[in-house]
This record gives structure tokens, sequence and C-alpha cells, in this order.
């Protein structure tokens, strides 16, 4: 089992980190950065979306080499739809950081996160580079994660050890909202390190299955950034013998890593700004994973359920609703929904229920809706949060 | 041209309508009539949901026979998921309407709108059904159009009229709100009469184009109703001569149609609980029409650009987010985007522009936002709000 301890990004061993204030925002660290003392495994995962912001697609390209040392991270622009100018400077920024460190350029990262359609500024971040590097230390995993909160009520760091055989192996994470979760900011970004020494397929197969169990099954607002990334660095500083797949070690590296992620992912969804509720939406017996995952997104994605869990209304017709129009195969005299453990639609009819006791379930900080789809043998988790007034009074003038 | 005028479902020659209070709801009119003297050429769009309401069904069945003289309507009870107790009780409200009207049952449609999952009130519907007959008249197009309102600040009513050679041939609507337009009873209902002596496949085609152009083409909030529906009855009675496809005639009914499809929609979107913008999404120059709506759609339904509406604030980066993640085809150096008729953004590179101006586009209250994608030659409209903090507030506590 892996144990959980206190710490984050840079407990894992050869981790190093700093933020600083660059000058981006006023009187809050806007530039961290991240590195590890020897080069690391790293892969990454990217927005879908078509408009990408520059870091992104400079990020992209590097990730190719699969052997990285450090990321670098702004807040306060998205450094998106600055064209030539932007492709410029995401570049300088790297070519500072690499030659701070003195490492390669395809050897450094890049992220962004903030308002998009704005001058980079790019005097700001090199300048203050230097001082960035200087500072960094094997204590500062904490200052990394700060950096990346914007109105945050806390950071979002988590660190776990698991044995493997007679070593000790770590993995560390830190994460911002996404956002209506978090929308001063908009984008979800993700960094995970590890100092276990793995396969780079190994490493791969994890990220990606674990980006899909956490990151991928969240539900924020059904919108999608330009920036949105999740990376990981292994930098095989544990010395383990190597992980490979289809082994018992794999087994329980992948276990931490998703558990890491997966924790990670509800912190960001707890963390969000005017968020009263945390639900857990499972779905079982889909046919295939894809419509276990479709209707799962419908349901954590509805705007009405999300306003009825906010006003503490057990209005179910509104999930059953959702699972409707999921798009996900579907035959309403198998349907089953529950509330908590009260059954409330039984084959695709309503069950009668005393309104008082599932009116007490959505007075609940935590709660668990379950979709029962009777067709086959899949299930999908998700997690999702209410939606409150709070969250219009921060959006509605955020670039402002 | 097509002429409006004053009036709505009863203005067509022929068509009789009746509401009355039943009992489900406490004072308002629940229940409503809708009849033709003569049997009526009828289509009908539903829900594409899979949770479909048993009226809709019903429907369904009885709208392929293609000759149609009654609709009958009730608010307050969405009859879904109820099982066959639901089918067996909107079996029963045609019937009795049928009894009623001394016609076939398969001549009646019914559609219900209110809460999901609730025993539904027949013995109520079917006491109420004699007098609602009883009371029928030409003149009481308003009173129907009054009882599928809830919270609606106005009734949704249009009539137009067009010369047809020496005929006139008069087209009426009236319909109810959705989801965010209004909540209290989350599903889109319409009802278009009309006059009109037309060819079977004629009416299709014209319907199902006006549909596409109106009712789905406005962004409620994304989500989608078990009881959506919209019905057309043409019941000849203009003596015109038959109208066919390909013909001026044709071309000048459709014009008129899409017309009144068209604002009934709006008066939708711009009706709703809580709506202080109405927007209109224009996509230009898409490869597909498919790809022209994706975006239209994907934009309209943003719900950090909705929020951005509501707080005034010209964040356009949202924009061009959600045209990213629509799923469309997209050439990011191709695109540009229009705040009014302001470029803001160029071939996907910001221009810059005074903050000011934006801003004051955005304080108007009929707002246009243009996305030329620049990839081919199609074109999409959607009609879509800003939403406020009363949408949170209407919806927290429906069912309660």
């Amino acid at each position: 089992m892996a144990k959980k301890v206190k710490g984050g990004l840079t407990t894992p061993k050869g981790f190093y980190a700093n933020s600083l204030n660059c000058g981006i925002k006023k009187n809050k660290n806007d530039l961290a950065l991240l590195f590890s003392k020897a080069p690391a495994k790293a892969f990454a995962v990217f927005t879908k979306n078509k408009v990408k912001a520059t870091p992104v697609i400079v990020s992209q390209r590097h990730v190719k080499n699969s052997l990285c040392r450090a990321i670098i991270v702004n807040s306060g622009n998205a450094n998106c739809c600055n064209g030539k100018n932007g492709m410029r400077d995401a570049v300088a920024m790297v070519k500072a950081t690499a030659n701070g460190l003195d490492i390669q350029r395809k050897e450094v990262l890049v992220a962004s996160t903030g308002i998009i359609g704005k001058a980079f500024p790019i005097k700001l971040v090199k300048r203050a580079i230097p001082s960035l590097i200087k500072g960094f230390s094997e204590k500062k995993g904490p200052s990394f994660a700060k950096a990346i909160m914007k109105t945050d009520r806390f950071s979002k760091e988590i660190a776990v050890k698991i044995k493997l055989g007679a070593c000790v192996v770590t993995i560390g994470g830190a994460a911002k909202g996404a956002g209506m979760i978090n929308p001063n900011m908009a984008t979800m970004l993700s960094f995970i390190t590890t100092d276990a020494k793995i396969d780079k397929s190994a490493l791969k197969d994890a990220f990606n299955k674990a980006v899909d169990k956490s990151f991928n099954a969240i539900s924020v607002d059904g919108t999608m950034s330009t920036n949105d990334s999740v990376f990981i660095l292994a930098n095989g500083q544990a010395e383990n013998k190597t992980i490979s797949k289809g082994t018992a070690a794999y087994n329980k590296f992948y276990k931490a890593l998703e558990y890491v992620m997966v924790e990670l992912a509800k912190m960001v969804v707890l963390n969000g700004e005017g968020v009263t509720k945390f639900v857990h939406v499972i779905v079982k017996n889909a046919k295939i994973d894809k419509d276990a995952k479709k209707i799962a997104s419908s349901v954590a994605n509805d705007l009405l359920f999300k306003t009825s869990l906010y006003g503490e209304d057990p209005n179910w017709g509104r999930i059953a609703a959702a699972v409707g129009y999921s798009g996900a195969e579907l035959m309403l005299d198998k349907l089953d929904i529950y509330l908590g453990d009260k059954k409330v639609l039984s084959n695709g009819v309503r069950v009668n229920t005393d309104r008082k006791s599932l009116r007490n379930i959505y007075k609940k900080k935590n709660i668990e809706i379950t979709v029962d789809v009777k067709l086959g043998k899949r299930r999908a988790d998700f997690f999702t949060s209410d939606i409150s007034k709070k969250y219009i009074d921060i959006n509605a003038s955020y670039s402002s």
C-alpha cells in the first residue's frame, strides 16, 4: 500500500523548485520552476482544444524527446492568440531557463495560464529567471504549488511513498484549478514527479491511465481551456529495479500514481470558489467504457443538476434527463438511479420515496449518485460539484 | 412578403383553442386544447433524449398518421418515468379528448411539461376535458398560449399572413420556454398552425428546415428535456392552390414559416428569467454546415462566455476557446472573431483594440458575435443569452 506523507513535488529525490513574483501580478508569485537534477523521463497530456496556447505547442514538441529536466510556469497570462510574438516569447522563456540551468532547450517544458489575447510580458519573465534558479531548493515544492494557486482556498499538493523491494519510491504532485473551480485562471495545470526508475512505455501507460481516472474524470463547467496540461517527470533517483509493465511492481506503482492523481483532481473540485457540495457520480454496468464515461460526464456537467445540488433540491428527474441525452446506449426500462443509497428510479419507473429523506441526502456535503445502466459490465467514476451564485459573481468580471 | 398581424394559434382559419385550471397547479391554467375543424396534416419534432416522457411516445405514434385534429397539453407534470401507469394515463388523456371531440384517438396529439417522476394526476385532467372542449373558440389562441406559460414574462405568440394568388394564407404559433429560459418548466414546447393547403412532403420539408433554423438554433443551458416537442398542423382551410416543393408559392410559404418560428425561438431566449442580454452568434465560412453549427452552438452554450456577458466583460478569449473545443474543423491561423463590428482576433492573432469600446459593445442589450472560420462557405446563426445569478436562484429550488 502507498503511504501518504507530508509533501509534494520536491518530496521525491532529486527534484528542486522555486517561485517568485516577476511582476505579471501584484503581490503574488506568478513564476515557478521545477527542476530535476537528473534527466527525467517525461510525458504530458495537453488540452484537445484546437485553439492551443503557444506554450502548449512548445511543450508538445519538447516532451517528444521524452527526457526533460525543467518546467517553467507563469500565471497571469495564457500566451494564447499572440501569433509570432507569442511563439518568440515562449521560446525565449525556454531559452532563458535552459541557459540559466545550463541544460539543453529541448529539456525544458513550459506552461502558462491566465488571460487569452494579451501581449506576453517576456521582459519581466526573462529578468526574473536567474533569481528563480538561484533560489531553488529541495524544500520549495510548496512554493511552486503556491505560485500556481490564485483564488484557491488551499494549496493542492500530495506525496506518497511505496516500497519496491528494498527501495522506497516516492510520487509527488501539485495542481491548480480550472473553470468554475478556479475561474480566475480558467486553466487546469498539474505536475507529477517521481524518483521511480521505470520503463518509458510503462510510465506512459500508467500516466495515461491515471489521467483518465483523475483529471479527465472531473467536471468543471464543460468548457475546455486553451492551456490545460498535465505533466509527469520520472528521474530514476530512487535507484529501484526498473519497473516494467505486467509486474507486481508496476501494479503497485500504478495504484500509487492513480491515488496521487485522483486525490489532486478531487482537491481541484473541492477547492473551487463557491463550491458547497462534492459529488461522486458512479455509472455501473454500461455496455462499453465510453458509454459509462459519457453518462457520468453528462450528469456531472448538467447545469440544472448542478444548480439543484446548490439548492439542496433532490430533483432527480434532471439526472434521468442528463443520462438520456448523454448519447450513450441506453434502455429506459432497465435504468436505475440512486441518490446515496436510496433508489429513486427502478427499471425506468419512479420509486415511491420519502421526499424528506432524499432532501437529507442533498443536504450533505458529500453526495454519491449512482446510475445503473444494466446493459454490460463497464463502470465510470466522475467527480463534480454544485454551481452557486458565487460562480457567476467571480466569472462575470474576470478580465476586468 | 409575409405580413405580421396580431394573433397566434387561432388566427389561421378553422383552429379553435381553450385552456383552464384543472387543479395540477394553484390558480394558473394548466390544461390547454388546440383543435382543427378539418383533419390537418401534422408533423412534429421531438426531443432526442433517450429518456422520453410518455406523451412524447404517444404523439410520435399518432403523428405518423399525418392527419391530426387536436393537441391536448398539460403543464405541472411531465408524465416521465412513470412506467405503465404513465402510459395508461397518457392514453386516457388522449381517449377523453377524442371522445369529447368525437374524433378518432389517433387524431389526437398529447404533450406534457413539468416535474419528472411524479404520479400523473389523470383524474383531474379527465374531469376537466369536457369543460375544456365546451369552451373552445376561434378567439382563444391567447388563452392556450397563456396556459403553457409559467414564470414567463410575456406570452409568446405570433401570426403572419401571406398572399398566394387570390388567397390569403395565415401561419400562427405559440411557444413556451426551456431550461434556464423558463426553468420552472424546463421543457421547450412549440405549436404552429396554418390554414395553408400544402403537399405532405412540402410541409415536412419546410417544417424540418425551419425547426433547424429556429428551435434548434437557440442555446438554453446545454441540457435537453425529456419532453421537448414542436408541432405543426396544416388544415387547408385557406383554400389556396396546393403548395408543392420547388414553386414560388413554396418559397413564400417557407420564408413566412421560418420567420414565425425564428421569432418564436427568439422570444423564448429573450423572455427567460434573469436574462439581461440577447446574443446573435454568427459563424461564417465553415467548410460544412455541421461545423458551422457546432461552432455556433459551442460558443452559445459556453458557460464562461455566458457569465462574461452578464458581467459585461468583453473577455473574447473565452469565445476563441469555445470555438477551439467545438470539435469542428478549424485552422487557428485563419480564424477571425468580431464583437459587434470590432475585429478582436485576426488570423488567430489578437488585434490591438480599445478595451473601452469593446466594453461598450457588451453593455448593449443586443450583441452580435461573429466567428469567421475562412475554410469554406457555410454559415450558421444561433441565438443565446447571458447567464445570471437569477438563473441559479430559480433553478436551485424548482421541485421544492
